[in-house]
């Protein structure tokens, strides 16, 4: 017998350092790891295994890698859209926050973003929030590998009412968590530049470095924030990270958006990492991060979906597809950002960005078994000429019917295995009539 | 009884003139017709009907209006992306297009496509290719609506090797179609300014006139385009067709991308159409048509696909969303194009663009029962604030359950009715073979 879990009659996308594609392949996992990746032979059948599943013809590839989102924000899908950016945090999300924001409605919401993201294909998300506790808590019920964050601010924040405990708080829960849990990774997130003073973002990094965490931030997200760093400080938001010496290559920036050249120099040789958010970016009208530079620059670029607030849903191939389409536009050439990187940028970078690459990111033996296998068989995508195309310009986060994590199924024929996802939904639409009921 | 078919238990998005929303609505039609658009009443039950459909608290809309795209190209989807244009076209589309276009090859492709957007949601959509009588003998086969249009080029073209005859062609497809399929009305395609004469771009103005037909073509996608045009001309490609009496209320001008504000003002006092293509354009790197001028002008601006060969689906919803999030991003401003105005161009707008709009586009009474039914159960979906925030940002093609062209159901719970997908998928997939044994 040999293997727990045998995948075949698939394309596999492996996403390995060559890129191979191998067309009716199969792959063997033991426990939580892959151990075979193989071209079947036509009519032999594929080795036994206690759990044999047929891809029926589709694309067997990675996992996607979600490398920036806040995973209750679900439950702030929708309340708001189309306005200016002050108006949207000061007059919707700010004051839903500071009333619905519990560790219940946390539970509740993360449940329903683990969902989602299973159910489209993302098996690994990185981010952070406040109620970390809760969120990693409602994350291990899921099956889904994760790197969380208890958020750090210089403001009163969902259960940090006194900001002068907040690195506390991250102590606190960083350390519960350490090691606790195989698919979970804690981290600290400290806010941004501009909401944070340079003895907070120093005390987080400290804390993060203390037990070898990365240290997420957000940097230059707007043209307000990047001016008002220059008028204040004389420097960008990155140069003034980098001057408390806060960049390396435990240090995961989102957004990015208004970076100069100088800004991607410092990146790139303090070897700090990048979350890159094209649909949040444009839906908020900040701008669009300059992702050919930095990929040239030899920085780790990845992807995000950022909250459900603020896109508005966490579905990564929709990501891939827009970042495609958008580098294009802005440097006005159609070979930039072909579908095979943004395919990386989805997967094996996003790995690499929160220090899992040598975990996660690619079909490879040895790897954690964190799989899916796409649909091949329908309209959209139909015929099949190049499967990393299809990956991004034609096909959905629907278009996944079966997702594995280390070697666990959690998501079989579209449906959640681990979860009652029609009690979250219920759940959360009691919690979003309270927050309707509000406004 | 009444009514033939009643749809309840849905919350209704009209896209009326006040753009009413009914929570809890149905709407009752006979043979083809919406005769009733209404609030449910708690507890009581909807009026007897033929067949009743339980929308099952999804969002009850007007089918979507696509238009503009080349229904054959889905053959061509993903054979070469991330290429500069000129090499796309010469060395992949055009040769593919000269030797595997033809009239068994268009009636496959068609279906396929055709299968694609009711799936997803499209009730209706304009363009034109070659072989269009090909063409339009499968849509009718499939019970969707459609404007469909012979191509016109100066250029030795699939089913029109002499390119003196291509005014003769469309005459003969145009009569041939003209009031003979209440579903289906024809059109005439002239391919662009850039490969059209003065003389032709009128002669098929003319013809389309004299049957009072919609005027469709490609208008200033790229920059190439428009300084060419100025250079040779003296004049933009807009003023060019303006100078040639060709823009008017039958008129509709796919891309629009290089307009300036002349072209703008000449196209609004014609009053012209436009059709849209963020995706496409996109993708190719041709730029973003300038839609937020457009619409202040007061400009019919509609939403297109373009052929799948570019995009690489025909997926309205993803369409309205890349719009959407496109121009917040090109204008600096998140309050442009919020999700009513996204939706207005993929419903009653495209209906006004193609001449259409007393017939479809909005559920009201009298209109032309063209309905789909969404999904609204959904991790991605959940909670519900606003349901036109959703249409636009949070779903996708894949949430549509059902659908009714003309009052007829021809997908129910996302399975065709009318057509065999797997036969026509197979269909494909052996012509792909061949074109790709050919590359
Ligand atoms: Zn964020
Ligand atoms: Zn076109």
């Amino acid at each position: 017998m040999g293997f727990d879990v045998v995948i075949h009659n698939g394309t596999l996308v492996t996403v390995d350092r060559h890129m191979r594609v191998i067309e009716n392949g199969w792959i063997g996992i033991e426990a939580d790891v892959i151990r075979a990746v193989e071209s079947g032979r036509p009519g032999t059948p594929p080795p036994g295994a206690g759990l044999t599943i047929d891809a029926a013809g589709g694309i067997v590839m990675p996992g996607l890698v979600n490398t920036h989102t806040h995973l209750p924000m679900s439950l702030f899908r929708g309340l708001a859209d189309d306005l200016p950016l002050e108006e949207w945090l000061d007059d919707h999300i700010f004051p839903a926050e500071a009333r619905f924001i519990r560790p219940d409605t946390v539970h509740w919401g993360t449940l329903l973003s683990c969902a989602e993201l299973l159910l489209s294909g993302t098996t690994c998300c990185c981010g952070g929030y406040f109620h970390e506790d809760a969120v990693a808590r409602a994350v291990a019920e899921t099956g889904m590998r994760a790197v969380l964050a208890q958020g750090v601010i210089d403001f009163p924040a969902p259960g940090v009412p006194d900001p002068a405990q907040n690195i506390v708080h991250a102590r606190v829960y960083a350390h519960k968590w350490k090691g606790g849990n195989p698919l979970i990774t804690p981290s600290i997130f400290c806010h941004s530049p501009y909401t944070c003073s340079d003895d907070t973002l120093k005390a987080a990094k400290a804390e993060a470095e203390a037990s070898g965490l990365l240290y997420q931030v957000h940097v230059a997200e707007t043209r307000f924030e990047r001016d008002q760093s220059l008028k204040e400080r004389g420097m960008t938001p990155v140069a003034r990270l980098d001057r408390l010496g806060l960049i390396d290559r435990r240090t995961l920036m989102a957004h990015c958006v208004w970076v100069d050249d100088a800004d991607i120099d410092i990146i790139a040789r303090r070897n700090g990492a990048v979350s890159h958010c094209p649909e949040s970016n444009m839906k908020l009208a900040s701008g669009s991060a300059p992702v050919a530079g930095m990929l040239k620059a030899g920085i780790r670029v990845s992807l995000g979906t950022d909250g459900c607030a603020s896109n508005n849903n966490l579905d990564l191939f929709g990501e891939m597809d827009t970042a495609a389409k958008l580098h294009k536009l802005t440097t006005g050439n159609p070979t930039t950002l072909g579908a095979g990187s943004a395919l990386s940028m989805a997967t094996i970078d996003g790995a690499r960005a929160i220090g899992l690459a040598d975990r996660i990111g690619s079909l490879e033996i040895g790897k954690q078994a964190d799989v899916i296998i796409l649909e091949a068989r329908a309209p959209h995508l139909t015929p099949l000429y190049h499967p990393e195309s299809h990956i991004v310009y034609a096909a959905c986060g629907a278009d996944v019917r079966h997702v594995l994590v280390a070697g666990r199924q959690v998501v079989k024929n579209r449906r959640m295995l681990t979860l009652n996802v029609p009690e979250i939904m219920d759940r959360v639409n009691a919690i979003a009539r309270e927050i309707r009921s509000n406004q």
